[in-house]
């Protein structure tokens, strides 16, 4: 780790109160550089930012004071890493025998989240989650993480400290080490970028499109409660209600703000050769469902009565007059994994969930591709699978 | 390559036209995961994204659409790629006997970027040259390139498709992959972030750390050419005339828009362990040197004679009555490599220089820290070599 507690560290070239134009020629392009002090007081003085009040802002802090803090936040170690935060690239040691594994993902505000009714912490856990989440769903190891971030002059330098300490959290439990990023104002939104890198066992990699006919399909955990959860918070913050929640609206906008990332699942389907395909229940399962038979070329039979609903889903429905089903088919964000094995494997993987200590739940079957994707009604009716795809520019 | 010319492909679970708020849900977590048709009309088309004429907007082709495009437009099919984009994480085989080198840069429009004097493809070219240009500085190879972009709708799909052509310009020469990204609407800036992936011999990274005190200091081609150019098209863009350039202005200007990463001469220093360190000269060189001081604990000494100005920056420098080496040693977004090497490889780093066709200079020595570090000027009379520092948060 470079520049921890060093002097003060500074970015690029032209001078502090640069106009906007001119601070087009500023851009860091590199894994946090650390760089020398210039005309930046805050960047100078090299002060204890990690002890900084909350009455500090970006300003006085300084775009490398929020780097050395990141730094005291989150060291690394890992005699894996060579070069770390501070250079041109971190310089990583190649995990003997395996594959590498690296995903992306950008989170703007006001698209993908809402500082209004979630904490920066919050906000992080779910975004290492995400992360976290790819890596899972491919049946592999998370190692590594790089953190971008553009910040409005208007984020206290607490919410930041906040917001790595979420992902921080987040990433703990599978020691994922920190290794670089990227730091720079933004004229309006926040922008989040992160990286992660992870490992599988050689030829081992969980993709989607190797799902067999006749394959169970298998979800982890509960589906549709992140979904719930965030329409509670939306409701309390469009009602300006103070947040006073039941046990049951506790539950659910826990389920929404601290999804559990299945890591020890994927890997363990990757490891025992129990999966041939998997995908990480992000846009929910109606649509993830879709993505694997489309990639595999098959089709696919979900049953509503088998799909795993926590009684408290059940109530908010219930209370709410919808259908719990139609949640947990439609919600998304569940960062639940969403897997397919052979039959004969089915004592296998309920193996998995006791050791794991997840759920695992059966909810259909894998058939050809002219079946399409069907839902069985309680009824014993079946009718077209539906999802209600997002497209992003054509939100508003 | 996955979803290349397949039907529709859509994002995550709430319905089209959902509000700002409902869109907080529909975050797309991995790498260009091509999703299947929902509610996006663009998206059910599969249309020929390829060919759709310049009238279209992101609205009409759809966020999937963009994903195609991009797909048809650099596609990939080296061996080293198990998955590429259209899963949850890409799978990469592991560079046999080679360690790995990753960097991410953001780039967010009205702060490193002004699409009034650059077309989106010349943005594009020098986003793929700042993230090669990293890898260069450590002496590796890229490899591999992740692009994620939110983007306002105002944006013409056309604009976007100059931007990866100039991204993949760049990368060209050099065998890049493209392996992943993230595509999400933006409310108002364009927001880009480049994670690219290399690697370098093991144990071989030039690394910023290790100037030792008696070597040379060399850069690659000539300095300052860069800075030139962008005050000249913000002269050009302030005063709302039309860009008419002198041969000067061309040369300048092209320096500033299209950088030559200097991938092969950082490749030669490492394999033939010429270099002690290296950086690559994005924040200017007096701002680099002393990244590379700081970082070895040393000092330097830098001769202003030797510094490798162009016949054109001096004529731009003495048409605007202003000092070339000034502009050398305080613009930054050269791109060229600035390293250390000891004096007993002079022959040897001029041999590369040769070899590559690259001009490289030696522009002074390292002395001790406690030397600090110092310009001499023509007079002979020697000077503290002083940066003005960039910080992000303090920039307007």
């Amino acid at each position: 780790m470079r520049g921890k507690g060093g002097p003060g560290l500074c970015g690029s070239a032209s001078a502090p109160g640069a106009s906007q134009t001119q601070a087009v020629r500023t851009r860091q392009n590199s894994s946090f550089k650390p760089k020398t002090t210039g005309g930046c007081p805050a960047c100078k003085k090299g002060q204890a930012v990690n002890r900084s009040s909350t009455r500090d802002s970006l300003k006085t802090i300084g775009e490398f004071g929020l780097i050395r803090q990141v730094q005291r936040q989150w060291p690394t170690s890992s005699p894996r890493i060579i070069t770390g935060i501070g250079d041109d690239a971190a310089v990583l040691k190649t995990p003997p025998g395996r594959q590498l594994l690296i995903s992306t993902d950008v989170l703007i505000e006001d698209v993908h989240f809402d500082l209004n009714y979630q904490t920066p912490k919050d906000l992080g856990w779910r975004a290492g989650v995400a992360n976290l989440s790819d890596i899972a769903a491919m049946g592999g190891t998370p190692l590594y993480l790089l953190v971008s971030m553009a910040l409005p002059v208007r984020v206290p330098p607490q919410h930041v400290r906040e917001l790595y300490r979420g992902i921080q959290a987040a990433c703990h439990p599978f020691n994922v080490e920190l290794i670089g990023g990227d730091t720079s104002s933004s004229p309006s939104q926040i922008f989040l970028s992160l990286t992660i890198m992870g490992s599988v066992r050689m030829n081992r990699a969980l993709t989607r499109n190797h799902a067999e006919i006749g394959d169970h399909i298998y979800v982890t955990g509960t589906l549709g409660d992140s979904n719930a959860g965030l329409r509670i918070l939306q409701t309390y913050s469009a009602n300006r209600r103070r947040f006073r929640p039941s046990a049951i609206e506790t539950f659910l906008v826990r389920r929404h703000l601290q999804p559990a990332p299945r890591v020890h699942v994927g890997q363990l389907l990757a490891d025992r050769k129990l999966a041939h395909a998997a995908i990480d229940l992000s846009d929910g399962l109606s649509s993830d469902v879709r993505h694997v038979c489309q990639e595999s070329r098959v089709g696919a039979e979900i049953r509503a009565t088998a799909l795993p609903l926590s009684s408290q889903l059940r109530a908010f429905a219930q209370r709410d007059k919808r259908d719990p089903v139609e949640i947990a088919l439609q919600g998304g964000e569940d960062y639940e994994l969403l897997f397919t094995a052979p039959a004969k494997r089915h004592q296998n993987v309920l193996h998995v969930s006791e050791q794991t200590k997840v759920p695992i739940t059966c909810i259909g079957e894998i058939k050809p591709k002219t079946f399409g994707q069907q839902l069985v009604l309680p009824s014993g009716r079946k009718q077209k699978l539906s999802s209600e795809s997002f497209c992003h520019f054509n939100s508003r």
